[in-house]
């Protein structure tokens, strides 16, 4: 017998028989539950994997956007993948993840993405972002406490920049860094890099020790790394980063860099979040 | 007689006549050519100016993503904003602008677009991101130097990380600083800070002091900023700032901030670029 990973089942999708290539159905899966519907990481996983599937694929991901429109509800959802132009060595990419209303009738947009996928050569290559000094992650202590279902998904082991243990409204900077690993621990790929680039919790709540309602809208990854590097992390632990640069008016932005535990870039990020008060 | 600014003209939508309240047609602009298309940051701004445009309009721009699937032809082009979703203070967009293909015949996609809107309400608010110090811009020379039409259309006066005035290898960094401002000035607007997100030179060119061609993939941008502290920057200078994070075969990122001369953060961006060799 054979046991699937929970991220692999999270993200499985059969084809929708409806003799479109890219139209897939998929269901939402309680180990990756947040507050109001699905970690939007494993949204962003499922949106990449539809591309990865898709028959007519051209090389590797390159850019990844995705727009939370909407909650997504408990349940099964409808994830088309349409590659809207193809070049020689690069592909556009259009997804849209959809659900039956309220009423159980017609679908409703509720995430849209788009992608860059390239068939990759080598060429001069420089990595102008080091990762930040800090003791291995067996010297760190994974977070215990979470009252969402999938950061259990995930070995997290902060290094600076915890989630705030009193909310006082002491905070005085956004930077978070940690240690990351699927659990149980996963061999590295481009769904789970997509999801675990949405690792991070609210800048909101660090910055002003203030727990506040707060989403992200839309997140847009790069992906730096081919799939020999991915695969060479295997199961390891990822280093990643994230800061805010303004809250302003209902929104604030993370800027975020994921690194191999070896200390390769695999990833940077960015996504828009809603927060309200 | 009134006459139009440049920009304006490069950014006229026309009803496309169909019935369809999100279907424009538009024609490309030579101040605004580059090497073997428009400008992206047109590109960029027009896909904003569709959305802007459409009667179903939710808020002001929070973010946008553009992806360049293909080099934009010199002539007419139509483009298609929709609202995918509309929610009570959200509202989420797709935009596509496609050309004849060069046989004149049917239409393809040369870019795709995703953005958010929002009704955004007054919050709790923080500037993370302080302008870097810099001489004011009437003690900055203005940029002479290009090939490209497009770059006389802005006030350009480089702070730090000029283009290299020799191609011999010796770059250190990717780092430029700048002041900006369209040329004839104009008082800013989304369209207008769209396109000026998109303003920098290849980083590939400043880090490794080295000409190879590269081409912007997709750019994502978003407002910090509403419409009425952009309307307080008026037609003055901002001052722009850009960096590359990785370079590895055959794509860089890059990220940058635009200030207002008083030193708001209007817009942060992330760009993921093509270059060869």
């Amino acid at each position: 017998m054979t046991t699937s990973h929970p991220l692999d089942e999270a993200l499985r999708l059969e084809a929708a028989g409806n003799g479109s290539p890219g139209t897939w159905q998929g269901h939402t899966h309680a180990d990756y539950w947040n507050m109001v519907g699905p970690f939007g990481g494993t949204t962003a996983a499922t949106a990449l994997r539809a591309i990865l599937m898709h028959p007519a694929l051209l090389g590797e991901p390159v850019a990844l956007t995705v727009n939370y429109a909407a909650a997504v509800a408990e349940g099964a959802f409808t994830v088309t993948a349409r590659p809207v132009r193809t070049n020689r060595s690069t592909q556009h990419w259009a997804v849209e993840l959809s659900q039956a209303d309220a009423a159980g009738g017609a679908l409703e947009v509720v995430m849209t993405a788009t992608a860059v996928t390239a068939a990759r050569r080598e060429t001069w290559s420089q990595s102008d972002t080091p990762m930040p000094a800090a003791a291995s992650p067996d010297a760190a202590a994974r977070l215990q406490v979470s009252s969402a279902a999938w950061t259990s998904r995930y070995d997290l082991r902060p290094v600076r920049g915890v989630i705030p243990p009193v909310w006082d409204g002491s905070g005085e900077d956004s930077l978070t860094q940690l240690w990351v690993r699927d659990d149980p621990p996963r061999p590295l790929d481009f769904p789970a890099l997509a999801a675990l680039s949405d690792v991070f919790y609210p800048r909101v709540w660090l910055r002003r020790a203030t727990r506040v309602p707060a989403g992200t809208v839309s997140i847009t990854t790069y992906f730096h790394a081919d799939s020999a590097q991915l695969a060479q992390c295997g199961d390891g632990f990822l280093f990643g980063q994230a800061r805010a640069q303004a809250f302003r008016n209902g929104f604030f932005d993370q800027t975020a860099q994921l690194w191999s535990e070896a200390g390769v870039l695999l990833a940077t990020s960015t996504q828009i979040v809603y927060y309200k008060e």
